[in-house]
């Protein structure tokens, strides 16, 4: 076991990444040779063969998201999906050719990343690796807020916004397998179509305005991107001992005229959540349960990530134009 | 059992007890003669020998508090200490003679009242009905924040606002208790000192201004009066994961520029909570769970409430004002 790490060094000191040069437009994004990472005790080097798009490697792009301590700082991707290419020092969890994906706080964009034997998750029978690479950050993020966070129970109500993101098309169908119901909002008509197909069963268009005023019945969890801009909003769509959980601050960081006194007296709760920062000891029960509960959902049928769009690594460019216009329904997957 | 309530009808089909006649000033308060209630199914009739006032009694006063449904609209009262007179049918629980004591959503401030049996509480061993009667609403309420809500851990950190009220006082025994530390606030010295002979390690006094600047370092989490006009600073004093737990709006019930930015990145919580207005299924596990954990400690001279100020029931007007000018340190009392 020891020397499994030496053995396995056949692989190349430098791999191909993604590095953001500076911040800002596309034109930030460098495909270029940097060195390859080796695997430290406790850690797995995996070939990466595909990686979600996520909305922070966007906002990272445009300098508003820097990498947290303990990751690489400039080279972007919080996901991946890929093989294991050597084991360091002390892992007997996964070994040399297994099928594995996860999380990362960033380098997933990456020909190679090293990551903690630990955060790693077997990816289901018969997916494929651009299948893999859409479950980690929706599915653990979604089951996260709804499940751990939200503490949602069957026969509750569930409104989510921004219907047509990764974590949203993950919420759903988590929400739906735990017996809740499961409202949406979506400024796109087609995406509410494609989501009530997945199971919501109300769909809220919000491009001529608020959702609160269409909402047909309280709720017992949101799960919002929106912030500030929505606080309110979304307090006022809470049955008693209700949950909002927020994700994302897209509609700005900042609340005004907060009711406070709703909060009190509905005994509501408001609960901030972000995965990208959290520590090791944090990710691994996580995914543990996770791995537990929900992978073999996975293999059995019963729950599948959404692709909206997938692009050859090549064309990053693209994706992230695709992300920052809104238009597609689930993840944005790349491929090596 | 099924006679009992009708063998034991030998108390007066009338009593005495506060009315509220009116929304006001003290002028409002009635000390008068109504019907005796009857227990019902279920329900406890108890001698109240003596109650404590509550900071909702003199909102209820000032008409900002309405009774919940279910509970007497015009007699105040959310606690009592006292005797069990009678039982209903299916009472096994209590027994006519039993010293108890316990939380109603009204009603208390009369010689009797009727309360559910599995609401009840056994008055501790040596301890007097005054005594008993200062421990319910402060030490469930400070339980059921810190622990149930806040879900404090030993070695954590708490900032308890208004230290000397029943509530906080009750809170600085149950948090060292489980092995946290307390930090306090308070505009008035005096309580202060009397806090930290309590068990408080750091007293921050708030007559000349904030409390968060004066803070030493972050706290875990935070038992907070004030509302609107201290959420932005309360949530300035949490450490990562921290948990606001809101039991009041003294300071406002509405709060500007709220910095939802700040919760989602420390992955705080705001939690809204009030004792009053749950319902039967809600209050009795948290008694049982009071009862098994914390009552024992009572009996062992390990926490004890604290009595500020105890008054006769006939000068229920001078407690109010005793209340209303803030100078008490821990409960109020009354007795019959």
């Amino acid at each position: 076991m020891i020397l499994q790490a030496e053995t396995r060094r056949h692989y190349v000191t430098a791999m191909r990444a993604i590095v953001y040069r500076s911040a800002g437009g596309v034109e930030v994004l460098d495909l270029t040779t940097v060195p390859t990472p080796a695997p430290a005790a406790s850690q797995v080097l995996v070939r990466v063969q595909a990686t979600g798009l996520n909305r922070a490697d966007v906002i990272q792009r445009r300098g508003g998201y820097p990498a947290p301590a303990g990751w690489p700082a400039d080279i972007p991707g919080l996901e991946y999906a890929g093989v294991v290419e050597a084991v360091g020092i002390g892992v007997a969890e996964v070994k040399p050719g297994d099928r594995v994906m996860g999380l990362v706080g960033g380098g997933a964009q990456a020909e190679f990343l090293v990551t903690h034997c630990r955060e790693v998750l077997p990816i289901p029978p018969g997916l494929t690796f651009e299948q893999a690479a859409a479950i980690p950050e929706a599915f653990l993020t979604a089951y996260d807020a709804l499940v751990i966070r939200g503490r949602i129970r069957a026969g509750e109500r569930v409104l989510v916004h921004a219907i047509g993101s990764g974590v949203s098309t993950a919420a759903v169908q988590l929400a739906r397998w735990l017996g809740a119901t499961v409202a949406g909002t979506s400024r796109t008509r087609s995406k509410i179509d494609r989501a009530m197909a997945l199971g919501v069963g109300e769909g809220i268009e919000t491009a001529a305005g608020g959702f609160g005023s269409q909402l047909s019945q309280p709720v017992d969890v949101i799960l919002d991107f929106f912030g500030g801009g929505a606080l309110n909003e979304n307090l006022r769509c809470l049955n008693p001992k209700g949950r909002l959980v927020v994700l994302g601050t897209l509609q700005g960081g900042t609340a005004e005229a907060v009711d406070v006194g709703r909060i009190l007296r509905g005994r509501l709760e408001v609960i901030g959540t972000v995965m990208r920062s959290r520590p090791h000891e944090e990710r691994v029960p996580l995914v543990e349960e996770f791995a537990t509960r929900v992978l073999p959902e996975f293999a059995a049928g019963r729950m599948a990530p959404i692709i909206g769009a997938s692009f050859p690594m090549t064309a990053l460019a693209a994706a992230h134009a695709a992300m920052e216009a809104n238009e597609v329904f689930g993840k944005i997957v790349l491929n090596w």
